[in-house]
């Protein structure tokens, strides 16, 4: 896994990375929202309550631990963002074909 | 306290205790399921999201330590429920004056 921890990423595609990380964190952020309004308007008994506190409990830790923009995990961090449907592959055009490979490769395995 | 913790209550009584804790339990949980709506709805960005969970969590715990219906912590509870406004002392009425002078008492310094 050297070879993909240790990836160097050139400005530009620190850049174009970025963009595409806050633009996945934005579509998830939105949806998620969306979720917990509507499962808030749909609470009839205290058990619905207390089962969007688990909801939130649980997004909150994936959230957290699944939008880390460290340079050494961004490829792992893509593929999953890509296999999850919160990012294309399209728009991490301006990174390497290498790193884009790995992403892809990744992103049909985890 | 063990005057207190080791109070009996009558069949009569208990029945009364139940309505009562049922009642303040369904009014607090109505009040608690509007306030997480309206959080809901006001949610703008994720931070906010996560203050509603903070929200959640603290109120979890706060009822789940609250609504003890043991026999030997009523008094405490409904102390409690009444110092907090879920219920009314009247509500009580058919419980012996001894206890509802302590609940009363409790109430105002708890």
């Amino acid at each position: 896994m050297t070879d993909v921890t240790n990836t160097e990423w050139s400005e530009i595609e620190k850049k174009v990375a970025q963009d595409a990380f806050e633009k996945a964190y934005e579509r998830e952020t939105h949806a998620l929202i969306g979720e917990v309004r509507s499962q808030a308007n749909a609470i009839k008994e205290i058990h619905d309550m207390w089962r969007l506190h688990d909801f939130l409990s649980a997004r909150r830790h994936e959230m957290d631990g699944k939008y880390d923009y460290s340079y050494s995990v961004l490829i792992f961090v893509f593929a999953k963002l890509i296999q999850q449907g919160w990012l294309h592959i399209e728009e991490l055009d301006g990174v390497s074909k290498d790193k884009l490979t790995k992403i892809s490769a990744l992103a049909r395995t985890i």
